[in-house]
């Protein structure tokens, strides 16, 4: 049973700036949500709510792993400004907080033209036909029920984690695509931006690497097609990684980014 | 008069998660504050209350430029955990909120070292006497009085704009020293993350370009001395620019990182 990432981030209406929602068991990793699925429906509900469309900034500090079922989402207007609107949004279960959110919204016009990218080569990933499909199942044998949901191939030469032989780059590139071809829009690029195994596992084998910390911009409207996907650790230090996320769309425009501090334990 | 950034970022208790505070004049770029002074502000408001001494990540929404004078600061805790507690906070003027910003705390420990720093090599910088100081004055004629508080030097091949031929690269490295030999600590490296002029200034000349988010992690103490600092410009798309940057203490660790996005305009 594949769903529409639409479906599993929609949401019921309950009164102003009041949501209910339900956290799908198919969109987790061994039992827990995807960390940009549940950022993407906190952007629902801040751009169903907003004078502005699109969400173009969100910073979510995660407090608890909700279990899968049913949550509350609320959102609070704290500027509704000309050309971009700032709400604050939380998810909650059971009445516990737990994830608070920062959320800029704008309109993004289509056709548009970048001005400058040439600070972010775009990097070069082998044809989807010729990367490796990741399994439902983690290099450690739990379950990833999520990606019988999404199609996420990764370049083989960043598949060492899977022989046990890491590359030591700390580097995934790949491809992502929607099931049943749904288009990507604002909405769904914050799950796209965290939707890639963590990029520790091409320097050692790690368990679960929990989200402190995401914050990612959205910079265009994507074209349809699968998306290609830079996600990249910087450094360790403190039992702590950051990881940068960069997606570009089919005509390889930036779309959208990301940078997320997790815990991880190592050495 | 040059002042201590301990004390132009000092704050008033006024009651529980309730603070007073004066922007400085003096720490203004064209009249307007510096954003990561600001933060640094929350994040010591934040930590003043908190149960873990020091900020990790702080994520800030800026929803209007408070002018320098008299403003007031709260602080929510969301969660008080064990290792990490994660709190609101928000900075006021006349009654308007300025800034939202998400912080998480955490205990950062001395005397430890990375686990891994090679997704991110350090840039050669030449030694702070071959750099340039930044003056206090902007390539536009605009008074930049925060240039008279702080020692900020530029690599001389990343000066291009001075003379109106930027490289093209969007890139500036150089040093970052507090007045009167201050050390860093982990609340004024939030204003170390953001106190580079705009990357931007190496691609084309710009006004004003105002931060809309800007999220800053803090990776380890630093040791004493000038930091050593990467800021750069990513993507320019839809008026808007993203912008990363990076800081080295005098060991050669990084310190601290942040991810920006601003309002820029050309073409």
């Amino acid at each position: 049973m594949v769903s529409l990432f639409s479906d599993v981030s929609a949401l019921v209406p309950t009164g102003p700036g009041r949501f209910d929602a339900e956290v799908s068991l198919d969109w987790t990793i061994d039992a827990k949500p995807n960390g940009g699925y549940l950022l993407a429906m906190l952007a629902r509900a801040a751009t169903s709510d907003a004078p502005h469309p699109h969400v173009i900034a969100a910073s979510a500090h995660y407090l608890h792993s909700p279990d899968p079922g049913a949550v509350a989402i609320t959102t609070t207007v704290l500027r509704a400004g000309r050309s971009a609107s700032q709400l604050r949004t939380q998810l909650l279960q059971d009445g516990r907080i737990c994830i608070e959110a920062l959320i800029t919204t704008s309109t993004l016009l289509p056709d548009t033209t970048p001005y400058w990218d040439r600070g972010l080569p775009m990097p070069v990933v082998p044809h989807p036909q010729s990367c490796v499909r990741v399994p439902g199942v983690s290099p450690m044998g739990r379950p990833v029920r999520i990606m019988e949901q999404v199609d996420l191939r990764i370049d083989p030469a960043d598949m060492g984690f899977a022989r046990g032989v890491p590359s030591g780059r700390g580097e995934l590139k790949g491809w992502l695509t929607l099931s049943h071809g749904e288009s990507f829009d604002p909405i769904s690029l914050l799950y796209a931006v965290d939707a890639f195994p963590p990029a520790t596992f091409e320097i050692a084998p790690t368990g679960w690497v929990p989200t402190l910390e995401l914050t990612a911009y959205v910079r265009a409207l994507p074209a349809a097609g699968p998306v290609r996907v830079l996600h990249k650790a910087q450094v360790i230090d403190a039992e702590k990684v950051d990881e940068t996320c960069f997606v570009w769309d089919s005509t390889g425009r930036l779309v959208a980014q990301s940078t997320q501090l997790a815990g991880v334990r190592l050495g």
